[in-house]
């Protein structure tokens, strides 16, 4: 039996206009049984680090043979390429832009998407989503062998990873969490056994293992879900009552 | 033939981190086949109420056999436990808060989520939605007996129903109406023949049957599809025109 | 085999609410293996131009034998019909208000929806997308055939196009692109070989075909995706910029 074929789409094109619509219809062209999945539609627009986040924590989660569609592109119109990505027994098709960053750590290969067959029949400047990477997602999906997409390229654009020794935060969420590029692993297997605090503008906040480890409405830091710190409030938003947001730095304490 | 397996996902998450994804995806994972339904992900975050509310207008209309994953979880990382409820030839996974509520006037069973195969490979103390829930949730869709999910619970947490001798809106939606917790049955099927009007801070709106009966701009209240009186403006917002908001209360006048 | 049936939705309902989630639920109830899709629900409460709009933007992608449920009703509750459309070998349900305008310049069919086994088991005054539309698009999707669905209507209502020699913007979208009723063909395919430049406020803007032939934050007018000229910042907010809204006028310049 042919696998079920899954596009889960991740863009910074909102939902209030035509434009995400306009991609749905063009991968049910290429099969109307595609299993179709919306990631979010909410990346900030044009920015591709917290393009790449969220892609970096939704992929593994995804079955084995997802095509990811992902579309973070300011510079649609100039001469980024559109390409495709293949890694993890997964795929990846976007702009060349650094959004796939959190793939090229795995053994991965990227290709151009310069076949042909796989651009729509209509070609605007400036909608690359509906004219060239929904089709191609949808002939991946669909079956279309890798290797086929286009030539090979050896030097994709790559983001710079945040510099370890400036911790700072990456995103903040809806619920106010400032999620920070700190991985678990600098703040708990480490030599040093005392448990650290965090230092956050004039304020200092405890590390905890989950919200029932403090009072409603206090302050606190721990690892989330994403693997990374994130400073909290227990039923309340960090964001606001810390006053931080994406690049504000904070220190870690340990005695 | 199997069933179309259908799982339906109410949440406060919002749509503009990766959270949602996530959970598809874990539900993807376990049969590709799945058919994800959004109701929506914009309750307001960890209001127990509203989400209980929108989860008792939304389940009737989908199919027997579907499984709502319903995430409203303000108290994850406490004691509060993980469970599923069977009742009306369908399922509801989520949190033990009272979010169920709705179902409990049901027939009904409740059981917890402990057995160990439910629980994902990866175990936040901040995300049961995609490590205890979204699994759960799938593997209820896929067949899996729901008396084998875990303990049977014989009290959970239920939601004070509110006090019908003082009625008060509960949700405003994005028209602006103003939906009350007074039911058609309060108003319209009384001994009482008198056809009554209500009365919102100083002013007094009649009641009516539809939007046709008044003019644009006018305020009324009838009684919506919720089966609920609510208060509207006909192409307009009620909640603006007649500064209502949820837990504002109003009376019901008869001469 | 059974064509797999798609039923894309398109509405001024928000997401916030669970308005959606119930009439996707109509529709699984009819035929749990229907690919349910979201075109947007975030049309401007009762515009039923930019409705209208994104609907002409979105049908052509959409696998024929699609059909679209719009929703876009400030006048549910009043006399107005319920309808559904016939054109381009897809199908078309929802009020006729003009709604389905951008359909009517090809041959197209137009009935009422007053076949009774088309109607929900409730009907409400005021969500006839739960009541009625829902469950006559899932009836459409699912094999009825169309001249079943009601009487036929030879004069529905009809939006008068915006009038050409007074070009303007008609919608403004997530980029802050402000998109306008002046077509391609009206720019390009003239006899004046002279380019172009457009008039806007105090502001002279260049005509260009992408992005990349501006600096970013230059503001500019291109031909878009939608095939009308649209107002652009290169990685920028052009409504914002050149503080353009729906409705505003500019001219065009040729020397």
């Amino acid at each position: 039996m042919k696998p079920q074929p899954i596009v889960s789409i991740l863009t910074d094109f909102g939902t209030r206009d035509w434009y995400v619509g306009v991609m749905k219809g063009v991968i049910l062209q290429g099969d109307a049984t595609t299993s179709v999945i919306d990631i979010t539609h909410d990346i900030p627009p044009g920015n591709i680090h917290a393009g790449a986040f969220a892609l970096e924590q939704s992929w593994p989660w995804f079955p084995k043979g997802t095509v990811f569609l992902c579309v973070v592109d300011p510079g649609v119109g100039t001469s980024r390429k559109p390409i495709a990505v293949a890694a993890q027994e997964r795929y990846f098709v976007g702009p060349d832009n650094g959004l796939f960053t959190p793939l090229y750590r795995f053994p991965h290969e990227v290709r151009s998407l310069d076949h042909a067959s796989l651009h729509g029949h209509t070609q605007s400047h400036t909608f690359h989503g509906r004219d060239i990477f929904a089709p191609s997602a949808a002939a991946l999906a669909h079956g279309l062998p890798f290797n086929s997409v286009g030539a090979w390229i050896q030097d994709p654009v790559t983001l710079e990873p945040p510099a370890l020794d400036s911790p700072q935060v990456m995103v903040v969420d809806h619920f106010g969490n400032a999620i920070t590029n700190l991985p678990a692993g600098a703040i708990l297997f480490t030599p040093d056994p005392s448990v650290p605090r965090f230092r956050v503008g004039d304020r200092e906040v405890p590390l905890i293992r989950t919200y029932g480890d403090i009072d409603p409405g206090s302050a606190a830091a721990l690892v989330g879900s994403t693997g990374y710190l994130e400073f909290v409030v227990n039923q309340g938003n960090a964001s606001e009552a810390l006053q931080l947001g994406p690049g504000d730095t904070f220190s870690m304490i340990r005695d």
